[in-house]
């Protein structure tokens, strides 16, 4: 099996070495499951995603949807590449059995999208997309919404969108135009503008279910005032077949810098007063009902700004060990060949810095998706709790790390191919466009740090903070008492200190936060810095752990491969430790002077 | 005139507020100029940049060079930019009145440049490279050879290229196989590939001079036997005229990720046999020759980078102004009208982060374009020679800090847009894909980083790094001598710490370079970071010295702009001491542990 497009060896270790993925199969929930089911799950998505998926990554970016006769055209091979995907069943991945899913535990079907984004970004959007609504359609739609709406998108009849943001208001959710009128028969009429939606118009599937955000006549101003509509493209009939079309018009498409396979759409809702909408759950509720799906994707942006990290990783990874240029510094003689470029020491600085941002992100965000199976299958209430509470923490961090460092390590790839990265005969220059748009939809890295810092850090008295810090405590206890502590004390000495810094930065932050908020506030991206390089360092020491161990049963030299594989483990380890970490000092120290220079800067000073 | 496409403030203020441009007017050489002359020559720039240069910037983007019946066509509006950029004197500007030239220091040339380069990058390419190797052949070339080509040059009649990469050998010149075999006219007969040739074919002009890196028969190997040959595209005659074809045959266009206006190509020399080029000079000191192009074409890269860190700059100052989105932080009542973005903290810091990095590289490029005119009109032969040795150490920094930092504008101005940042619709995206090539052209950011630490820091016996350790320390005198000492204390307590710890770092890098060079030189990107950001905060001190000395000459409150002008330079100061500088400390100590993490990586553990 082609494993071109991930390195497996690395997702099993994050899932059977360091996550312990499969004791979750002692839960009744997962009984069904093994790790051999796990990995045959895995081993069909890589097949499909190498074989489908990736085969048309370029050819999308290069031929963009497009307009042909008023329809949006996309390259056939999506479509194809979808069919494969639903076939297999990765729609209803976590669904129960009896709702004919394969009930699989949040992470393996997370660990399964990720070799799917690995290999076609634009492609999984569609998806991905269509999962999330259908997620809320099952959570909070009514039976019939479900029957109507849920089953059609797990087959693959229909596909979904979210449609949030409007033109004039962007991340300003409380600004949201867009009208719900009650009509007679007890559905809405939708009138408003969408932007930037997403899979907002194909032909993929024989209908489109938009989750569309509005406001009900007379609803309180603001987030508080806002309602979720079912609105399709083509209204259902009672029998599920297709009736009229509904109100719902493409207005234009959006040619954006990167993930150009990736429809995006302006959409009109009721231009012609005949865009019928159902309310889902309770009115004024929308927003929450959206956050439930929205938290799920931004976990799932984590995960795609890791996986095109890990993309260009692995092609510089190549290209390096092939690629011959150059002396060592130490032997000018021109007489001699040209190394491969993977032996100087500034590429291996860009490989190990592509390595450790991206098996980083990767661990972080596998992490977080497991605490999403904790949340329902925990032990008791306590750690069924706390995984919530944690998860809610790490979203905002897993969303943006990967989204501003992981598009860093894309830089890296196109550096190590010098002027033939630059150029678009190599893919690297592809992901590194891709990649900047995870720092910018589903919340950007602006409003991921106010979330972080104004909300997370300090809700419930700031008992998610206390969770994480005893979680990365648990971790350097367990480190101190292994058998090699001494060759991971360079590691819990750093990772110590670094939590002293964040009790003390919080300390700080919390009473600034209530004495002067915008002041604080305006510092937010610099905490969310420095909570995403901690929880990383986290992530790397867990990862340092699982290596030693992997080493302690690899012993002989009869398994080179492996035990090269756990020292590369270490090295990273060792590289983040070194040439990351010490980073956080500066920031906090930032933090913690609450600067103000920004905002106290004359307007006409810029 | 619009200043739509440079802020002509900053650049009045850097040339003569902060480098005291006019004072090389009392130089014999310049003596004829004056402000006001300098003053016209950037208007005259600025008309031209923003009616022939700006407009076609996206087209070029969206029409990139294309082969129509073997030949490369460009977007039209190309010519008739460089027919008025040649008209207008541009191409000559630095050379004597007695050669046709303008006689300008090259502080105002560059300038001049960086306005077109601001206004069209791709479009800039062309003259800079004609420029660049119209320099090579006046200084090197024999007085036929100026005749031949110079003359044209000037004219624009002929356009010029450097023929330096080849596909095999990437960054490693010592590898360059193009031969040269004696013809029995003198003439040498060309044979091999070149890529990555800028403005390597075109219809631009009558003819294109390609100078050529290339060995006689017989030459020693490595860089030390590698000559510089004049190649036409058409042999000229005797009398001026063009002759036959030469054998240079267009192989392939190069399709980029972004500077996509100028046209990269694949050019073969003497396929057929029938190539002819003449040596510039001496045989085997073509590497010397073309690295007096090189110097002066890196410091133009760096102008580059930081002009479209500018534009970006710009656009997102102009967006966030415009703008309205969210409330402040502290009322949250969606009653009240939503804000300009520019009001919102995060926003303010991506916008002065962005003024941080374009307006500090800006003032580096100008201070190291300044050298080059102190370096030929300096008052003493000790001046000249310091200035020459200073320019050295500086070019590699000026090449690679705006190619990273004004990079990351760029991003932090499509992030201020938000999703329309991402979208072709908005120019932001375009400068960030222009923009990253600059780290890799013109010698790459791990070449410039090797020049600096294996080469630069410690020629002469370190003298170079002392004579910058000594201009900065003159500055921090200065800035304690000012009468507003106590404002400008932070700076220079500051500046003087990262002083003393560049010194203890160099002290340490100096030592072991002689024990470990492949060790120490694996870590050379970081002493590349290190010096950048300590220059970088020593030209933001001269830029606030130069402010409160405005302030001083502004004290009424009669001119509220220019007090908020110089205010504005003394935020960003203090937010590049405050934001930036600290981070040096870490890179600092990593460099003293002479880390080695990467090179001792196991290859299979990556």
């Amino acid at each position: 099996m082609s494993d071109a497009i991930i390195n497996r060896r690395d997702l099993d270790f994050q899932l059977f070495e360091v996550l312990d993925t499969e004791a979750l199969t002692a839960h009744p929930r997962f009984a069904e499951h093994s790790r051999e089911t796990f990995t045959a799950v895995l081993d069909t998505a890589q097949a499909i995603a190498s074989e489908k998926f990736a085969p048309h990554n370029r050819n999308a970016d290069e031929n963009e949807p497009h307009l042909v006769d008023g329809k949006v055209r996309l390259t056939p091979e999506v479509a194809v590449a979808l069919e494969a995907f639903v076939q297999a069943g990765f729609l209803a991945a976590s669904y129960d059995f009896a709702e004919g899913g394969m009930q699989l535990p949040a992470v393996v079907s997370q660990a399964a999208m990720s070799i799917f984004a690995s290999a076609n970004m634009s492609t999984t959007v569609y998806p991905l997309l269509s999962m999330g609504n259908a997620s809320v359609i099952h959570r909070y739609g009514s039976a019939e919404q479900k029957k109507t709406y849920w089953e059609p998108l797990m087959a693959g009849r229909f596909f979904g969108t979210m449609a949030l943001t409007e033109p004039q208001a962007g991340s300003g959710l409380a600004d949201l135009k867009t009208s719900a009128t009650p009509n007679p028969d007890g559905s809405y009429a939708i009138r408003g503008n969408k932007i930037f939606i997403s899979a907002g118009d194909h032909a993929l599937s024989d209908n489109i279910v938009h989750l569309v955000l509005a406001r009900i006549e007379g609803a309180p101003p603001g987030v508080k005032g806002i309602s979720l509509f079912i609105v399709p493209k083509f209204r259902v009939q009672a029998d599920g077949s297709l009736g009229a079309r509904n109100d719902v018009a493409l207005t234009g498409l959006i040619h954006k810098m990167g993930c150009r396979g990736a429809t995006s759409t302006m959409l009109a809702f009721g231009e012609n007063g005949a865009c019928r909408g159902e309310l889902v759950g309770e009115p004024h509720k929308g927003l929450r009902y959206m956050f439930h799906m929205m938290n799920q994707i931004r976990i799932g942006t984590g995960i795609g700004a890791v996986m095109l990290g890990y993309r260009g990783y692995q092609a510089s990874l190549a290209y390096a060990k092939e690629r011959l240029q150059g002396r060592a510094p130490t032997s000018k003689n021109p007489a001699e060949p040209p190394l491969p470029i993977i032996e100087h020491g500034d590429v291996r600085r860009m490989l190990l810095a592509q390595k450790a941002y991206v098996e980083g992100g990767y661990a972080l965000c596998l992490y977080c998706a497991q605490l999403v199976d904790t949340q329902t299958t925990g032990a008791d209430e306590t750690a069924r709790r706390e995984a919530g509470m944690l998860l809610e923490l790490l979203t905002p961090i897993t969303k943006s790390w990967p989204s501003q460092w992981c598009l860093e390590g894309n830089s890296l790839a196109i550096q190590v191919h010098g002027g033939y990265g630059y150029t678009r005969d190599y893919p690297v220059e592809q992901y590194y466009r891709d990649n900047r748009l995870n720092a910018i939809h589903e919340g950007t890295h602006g409003i991921q740090a106010l979330d972080l810092l104004g909300r997370k850090a300090f809700m419930h008295n700031g008992a998610a903070s206390q969770l994480l810090a005893r979680a990365i405590q648990h971790t350097l206890e367990q480190a101190d008492e292994a058998d090699n502590a001494a060759e991971l004390q360079e590691f819990t000495t750093a990772l110590g200190a670094a939590l002293m810094d964040m009790a003390s930065t919080l300390q700080t932050l919390g009473a600034a936060l209530a004495k002067e908020p915008e002041r604080t506030l305006a510092n937010a991206s610099v905490f969310l810095e420095v909570c995403g390089h901690t929880v990383i360092a986290w992530m790397w020491l867990r990862q340092a752990l699982a290596a030693r161990r992997g080493l302690a049963t690899h012993t002989s030299t009869d398994n080179a491969a492996e035990q090269a594989f756990y020292q590369g483990k270490l090295s990273t380890c060792r590289w983040f430790y070194r040439w990351e970490l010490p980073k956080t000092r500066a920031w906090h120290a930032l933090l913690r002077s609450l600067d103000d220079t920004a905002l106290a800067m004359p307007d006409g000073g810029f």
